[in-house]
């Protein structure tokens, strides 16, 4: 397979000569590692006409040269500052330095203003995310696998029931089952939220037991070559309150709409309203206080934005969630979230676990 | 038991009145958490003189009002920076602001200042930072406990042999066995390096399988309660060449000389230096490439640094590794690492496992 990154590389350049911009010092880890394979803790690049290089340390010196492609490796000393100082007048020759306004910290920043007399940098805001944004053939085919990680690990939990066990208990074996169903890590900490801890969106679960007769909320990643999936379940503990079976079948329909209508041409706000459309139809409009869906890919969180007020334009390739909820205080919650990615004809499922309500014991 | 939060915004009251601030915008999560008990992922205080403020989103309302002691918990928008510019005059009162030059971003610097026009802002450097490193009672216990799950973690794993084995396999067992002794996550990546891997101090596990008459680097840690640990134990899978013997011999009388040593009153090079000077003694001093430890807390390297141009003074009630080791390019490494807590009569192990050299087929 050819490597990605010499043409991910050419695509930095091309947006880089649109803005006037030299090179490009590229701090953020997943852009390191997106424009250079470089994968360890301690990398920055500097992408420019003059030169591609990837500063590392000497503890990264032989995994950075199997790992790096399209740009030299060069081993300079731990903090890299003064290495990245040392090369990059001749990478911008002559023209502005583009930084991570969104990566790069303050001191940071004034160490290479000390260090860099001579050249004008400037500040750029998600030039190397919104590159990223698109997803290349074997990009999709990664979070596929990572995607199925999930698929499989949640059910080999589900066979061994639900009621009485303790949320964190339920959590730990979801994270176990997915590092032996093949997952590097989790791709974000496991949410299991019974009952009315289900009405918390970013629940932490803790020693309380899953009881009967609700609804569990289930949310969930996994991490495969540095790429993550991300899907969320609802499963019943047995016979529902009508109010929670309704909340079910309003959340899967929003969902489906949602899913039925994403397209290439939408913006992440057009999607959004989609399934908020539904679910406000339904009166629970005031139950569904966050958004639609993100971006995902080398990181959980990242462009595009699928929410009320997100203008990023959806294109053919992007891979986003789609994940409306409904969150009933003191009383439980529901969320339903597929992984999915544009195609021209629509949405295509990454991840495959069915959404018809299950029971689980 | 009394909550700790309060007694530590005292002290950063004082560290900020010695400086002439009069109030500290904490962005960095592990100081935020420190500092105010805030666990959530998006979260920022503000604590001064004129009030103490932990700002979230909605997401975290009932989490953060659980969590958070010492200080008001304030739900503002998803982004978090309006609204601390609403909150910050009024607590610093009319004098400067302290902002963390390591962790705030240009960008969101940039609109702090556009919407802080009065306010003067200074950056500052590691001042939450140096409130964490001398560990109160509970989060040494915390430590222990992390340190316990690995000690547990090992033993468990190495009883199924390593030979055969590839490295990924035993560092996801190693994963698995933490979360099942009650670890949250690892607090980073297991290592687990083999025969010439093991020369690569942050190896990352991969598809070889351990070989039989060498040594297997293993390094890896827990966190419970958000308080890492971090422990390296090398072990041999048969009879060793006398070279990998004598690496082993010289790395273990480095770290038990370190051990015996270490002492509130020294600075982080001293301690380094009698590390060093054994292992250079035997002639082994080129083959010892990064420093001999670091301090240990909330986050798995934070201050103090243990390394030969570190001028941290050490204290009691700092936990610190102490992890020599001697890395031959091509052929195999050593590394013996234990977590220790400074006390006025020396340093209290933390980790308990063995480290007589071990054989594990």
């Amino acid at each position: 397979m050819s490597d990605p990154f010499g043409p991910r590389q050419d695509r930095l350049l091309a947006a880089l000569d649109e803005r006037g911009l030299g090179a490009m010092l590229v701090t953020g880890s997943a852009n390191v590692r997106y424009l250079t394979g470089y994968i360890g803790s301690n990398g920055i690049a500097v992408i420019g006409a003059g030169g591609r290089v990837l500063i590392t340390d000497s503890r990264y010196a032989v995994s950075a040269a199997e790992q790096v492609r399209g740009a030299e490796v060069v081993v300079g000393r731990r903090d890299l500052l003064a290495d990245v100082a040392a090369a990059a007048p001749a990478i911008a020759a002559g023209r502005p330095l583009g930084i991570e306004a969104d990566d790069l910290t303050l001191a940071r920043h004034e160490r290479l203003v000390e260090m860099l007399p001579g050249v004008e940098m400037t500040p750029t805001r998600s030039l190397v995310e919104e590159l990223r944004e698109v997803k290349d053939d074997a990009e999709i085919a990664t979070m596929r696998e990572a995607a199925a990680v999930v698929d499989r690990a949640l059910a080999s939990v589900l066979e061994h029931g639900l009621i009485g066990r303790t949320e964190r208990d339920v959590a730990f074996a979801l994270h176990g089952a997915m590092l032996a169903e093949g997952a590097q890590e989790p791709s974000f900490a496991t949410i299991v939220a019974s009952g009315p801890r289900g009405a918390r969106p970013h629940h932490v679960p803790g020693p309380d037991p899953v009881p009967a007769d609700t609804l569990v909320v289930i949310d969930m990643g996994a991490v495969v070559d540095g790429y993550c999936s991300d899907m969320t379940r609802t499963v019943a503990t047995g016979p529902l309150p009508a109010r929670l079976a309704e909340i079910y079948a309003v959340c899967l329909d929003a969902q489906e709409a949602a899913l039925a209508a994403a397209a290439p041409g939408m913006t992440g706000a057009d999607l959004d309203a989609v399934a908020r459309a539904r679910i406000a139809a339904a009166g629970y409009g005031e139950c569904f206080g966050h958004g639609l869906g993100h971006g995902v890919g080398l990181v959980i969180h990242e462009r595009p934005g699928v929410r009320p007020e997100s203008s990023d334009a959806l294109r053919a390739g992007m891979a986003i969630t789609i994940e409306p909820g409904i969150y009933l205080e003191g009383e439980a919650g529901v969320r339903i979230e597929d992984l999915i990615v544009l195609g021209e004809g629509g949405g295509q499922l990454l991840s495959h676990t069915s959404k018809q309500l299950m029971t689980v014991a």
